[in-house]
């Protein structure tokens, strides 16, 4: 059996939690803080702590008391306050990897977006937004499809019925991966109305994550994204 | 048995079963025999019961022993095999009511999408199908578009994402009558997946009957159709 | 964000949200403004922009903030507080289509109701009200369902067990839209049991809307009501 | 295998089961045997070893092979083919004990009302049993209401939407054992649908059973009739 | 049909509710008035206007608000705290009918089971209560098996895993009413767990209420004692 | 990262299976083959080729087809039929360590509860049964609970409403591994009534394995009683 | 039938709460008080009378005002916050009992992990933790194997996914009891995705207990570990 | 809006369906048929339609029946039997696109994963098969982590616990799409266990696809791999 005795320290132990620096290079992207359930200071401890051996970090589900705490300790971090997200990251950063795009059927939808396109941007992988584009005012998506069909890889944001995925699967011959949300109300069962209905699409090439997991979904498509050779030449726009 | 004999009679005392010829008068349509569960020879004595004071009678969820079973009594009777239906009307029968679309996602729906079209043609609707217009190619859907805004009412089924009546209602003005299939498999939980979706549809203008309910939509379709005010001119066809 | 600059314009970009003024035209419906999880800021200036181009709107799931948001940009507007909507329309807006009926089982159930009804009026559809009649109290409900057969739809509320919409199609000819709501308790989970009941209805001639969804049921209604040739003479009453 | 013995006999050891012939004394009740599950040699051996030391005994969830196996052995036993009931009981067995109203809302639901009415009669009920009166027909039900009231305990049976205990129980004032069937298709999910409804009616006085379970019913029904003070006359009839 | 043409009005209207005066006479019981989602005014006027026909009232699932609303109009009323409940009977009012046992399995069920006591005793019944007496210490349930055995009726309440009913009616031979609560946590899925243990009894004389209705247990235990032929002698108790 | 150089084979590689041998050594438990899904063929060369290295295997979910598959290469196998089992064991095996026992609530539960059996005894340890011991008799459990406390762990198996084991686990001091069992019917939900009631137990010391899952409930009692100190001197039996 | 009446009084009787100071004797366990919807005054009541008869206690689910409650009235009792558990024990108290290992997947589920600890320890019984081990960094976990491995028995406490304790019980030869937690949102379901991970596992040697039920895992293990032969030699630790 | 008036044909009309020649152009796929619920014929004579136009073809949900139909039209078909696929391609066709690795955890999930890897080949991307690793065998998938961090994407198929995508996304670093599968029994209800476990997996790099959807699978993997730069140097294989 493994005994793990002739490597180097797994991380760094905190007492509450054990803080991976091998991931980024393991598996390509930063580490991540999951802030739900933990306490600000928790967390901003966990972040400082990473910082000192890489240059940027991710923190989601975090709330303004989250973000008070890490910018009192990591003044140059970022609020994200609907995608609930937090960024370090050096002042040179640049999304410079090829586009993908985050689409969501409503105005309700916004914040699951923006978690995944916060998620894409702090790895540096361009990220264009489509709102407003639910399967209800089929024109407004037709008229955006095009713009949509040049992104690597697609992220589709739904609530209620959530059948964006299956119509945009349809229409472009890109991975979609689809992201129910709790948007809705009574027989939505929150969100299970739509995560069925995405995982029961008629269109091919489209996979599902948790409902609201756009953290989840902004990582997957950065994954696939990552090796993807470029077929755009979308001017790159610097984020942080 | 309680015996009633001292009240006006309710209808037919079949022993099994008691007929309500007021039915047709009361609701503004045929009687109607659910045949699942019943013996064929129960469902040919009950439609013959219906034709000694009606002219026609409706049977839903019948198999051929019912068919055979109907026929040896009623000869002019007609068996709709992929609907699951026996109907019987007299040969002067015309669907001549305005125009009720019956739009089906997929050729798996058809049997339920067939069970509402001869729902509706037996008590006199003209009907015009639609088929394998599933939102994933939404090229198909959109060319049809304009023929199935000319009715006064639209039957919409589809299994799986159940994602077409929410498509539907965005692009029309007329109410449709969603019905959820048991068609897919595994997450689709026979048919729950569908009508979740058709419930949570984020176009208004849509209501839901229950998965598999061909029957019930045509129904619900034809009380809708009865009054509508005509709006179209397209040419009568004859039905049996 | 995309910007879609070489396209003629879609409607009215907010930032936020995409207002379509097309709506109306094409669905036969005032602009709707759903305001659950938006705040009052946004409901009201997206009320506003729809006004620009319309004489009416109706905003659902409105709460007392958003109201007074509303009325301080839009004084003539209405706040339906039990029925959680806001209301603009023209002084001279009269309900003046046909009838149709909102009956509801319980007093609990009468906010989804008030919904129903809503809707309706700022569609100009006259409504009448049938309340506390559930089928516990059979009578109560039998003594009005003459007046209820004179409409020409049927909206029928009810939480618990659900059965009012079942009754109801038994006793009368016209399309019953049957509205599960979250009153009840246990094993009500929230609407699930007199959602399941509706759909599992013995009688025909019923469809059904999603749990507390009185809009859906009110514009499902209207659709219906449009177009039916009127069999009523009921005395015109003004809304507002 | 454990011998026991140096207890006093708790009941026969079959090897296979332990026959409690104190049971009828225990619970007022005869003994019964389910027998799904069993081979019907196995439930005849039981049968007649309860024979041994009792008048009476009822079989449940029967099969032909069954009946034949015990019919073999006992040959003025009884087979109840639609209640799926064996019934042994002395020629001279009277249900000479007060009404019980057995209530089926359609005729799809007849094996378990017959469950039920099968279980009151071995144990000495007198049963009157009203058919087809389902809620979409409130006229059916309305003409026997007085019938029913009659009765000292109501056991009502329904599937699908499952409204008929709630209306029956605002009719009468006596208790409703409500049974739910699994009859239905669809969203009906095996009963469940019928069950809910019935766990949260509207109306009180009502009590429910297992899906399908008219055996536990007619129980139930006939430890409440047990000890109930006679209210009426109605001429005593022979059953076996 | 009923036409409900020739008897005395249905009630009082009072805009918000309609009052069934009819209900004590029609089916054995007070009138009862559910608090939830009433404000305390509402609830009070309801009372009074019931009050003006009839001599005793019931309101469940009171709180605090609507105490006080009661009592500043009806002083005579009482709270009944932990039963959620209001009463209000003449000062000569006692429990003078057949007794019987509302079983409890933890203290955590006694509300439930204490909602149940009060509406025995408001109607009349003599109610003997058993608290903590759940399977996991069957000792203490055997100590007070013979007291319990000597109820007319009995109501069981238990959350958790439910068995308290199955056990009870293994012991004794009088009609178990099951109330399954909320109480319990993780896979209760709030008494769900309880239920279904209740429905699925092994053991016959077992009907169940829905979770948490110790009004509805209580109720029909109340008419099951209605008409019992008296079997004990236990002394009479004063309740108000 | 681990690259399983350094050490022996994992396993024979047979095309369609990886047998490990080294899971006894590992896991103190022979290899088992679950047969469900797998042509009996299959299922006899993989017993064969465990027998090469091992001198005992268990096959679980067998058919009659497959025991004689493996019969026809192993002829010293025994095919247990109620428990779906096959076993090879030298002929010299003994069910030597300390007792366990089986306990069943129903003759129904007999399926499951020697499967357990049959696990525990090819692993060597002791097994003494308990049947028909369900809580709606509860005498005859109470007259065996001194016998089941004498065992080092009990295996309770249950269908229906799942009580056996929270009133096993209140009598006894000894772990308690709770098997659902999918007997019932209705409500049952395929034993997901008896699931949550085991998982909800008011008594501690219970742990819940899968569904009829007797194999894994016997695995989970045979590593408790592995390193149990004997406390009890019960002659030994043989098995095989 | 058991009668009880040669045997000690069986408890306390409080009014509120039948205490039994038996129990420690016939299950080897202290008592415990479940404090969840208890006030502080109750739980603490119960406590002291405990303590006449006993010289330690447990108190679960309890929060700070439990536990100010307690401490008020013995001085020397100890709240676990995290844990959210009150322990009382004499000063002398010492965990010197074999050895189990409480493992977590991820910081949020300590409080769970704790709560198995703290009823673990005070009944006499070594632990080690193990915090941070999920799945998702397998070579944390692999790194703790061999120290997991000598305990007589494990605790593993998983949410999301729920897959800790299939990984370890392939690991590992000593059973597993798994405890899902809440912890996770979206598809999650309060715990259910992990609970149903954990009931299904490939991986024999697990049995689970209720979400989020640390007491129960800690009890059902220390039950296991009470007599089990010592296999190591770890230095005891004190515990209070 | 899109009116579909200035392009080619839709499609070809076979009555029954309508043939999409234009979506392997569209979306980068060949045509699929789905053959569940089609005739051998119906399936047949689509497939030869598609073949008038295309070169290749995929027929999925498969049975012998549906082979034999195609293969007498079409001699050069592949049927794939455990795959249930039907392939058509011509014999120059070579997998010459990156590598994907399909993995399954156990043999019972074969056919799933079959299904994957036909899907892939037909669309020319190479495959390679692990199988057997299921994580209680957690050495078994750690020697075979190597292999599979060398695809550009990984297909995990699983069923019972479903932990296998958790464990492998926290290993390599390439997106991963699980398949649950329907593998298991008892509370894994059809699937659901796993599917629900994947969608909460505690490692990000996942996305879900239908229970038993290898199809689906295969198809998002080659949506992923088709634009994926080579990062390997496999050596092509053919296929057909």
């Amino acid at each position: 059996m493994h005994d793990g005795k002739d490597r180097p320290p797994l991380g760094s132990e905190l007492g509450f939690a054990t803080v991976d620096h091998d991931r980024a290079r393991r598996c390509g992207f930063p580490e991540v803080v999951f802030c739900q359930g933990k306490t600000p200071d928790d967390a901003a401890t966990i972040a400082v702590e990473i910082l000192t051996r890489a240059d940027r970090v991710l923190l989601t589900r975090a709330d303004a008391a989250h973000a008070k705490a890490v910018l009192a300790r990591v003044p140059h971090a970022r609020f994200h306050e609907r995608a609930r997200c937090i960024t370090v990251a050096p002042s040179t950063h640049t999304a410079s990897r090829g586009l993908v795009a985050v689409v969501a059927a409503g105005t309700a939808d916004l914040p699951v977006a923006d978690e995944a396109a916060v998620t894409l941007e702090i790895a540096g992988h361009r990220v264009e937004r489509f709102t407003d584009v639910g399967v209800a005012g089929l024109h407004r998506l037709l008229a955006k499809v095009d713009a949509i069909r040049a992104a690597n890889a697609i992220v589709a944001v739904a609530g209620m019925e959530g059948a964006l995925p299956s119509v945009l699967a349809g229409l472009v011959d890109k991975p979609v991966i689809a992201v129910p949300t709790s948007v809705g109300y009574g027989a939505s069962f929150g969100g299970l109305a739509a995560l069925l209905a995405m995982l029961n699409s008629c269109a091919a090439g489209i996979a599902v994550v948790n409902i609201d997991n756009g953290f989840g979904a902004g990582y997957m498509a950065a994954l696939i994204n990552l090796r993807t050779t470029p077929t755009d030449d979308h001017p790159k726009r610097e984020t942080r």
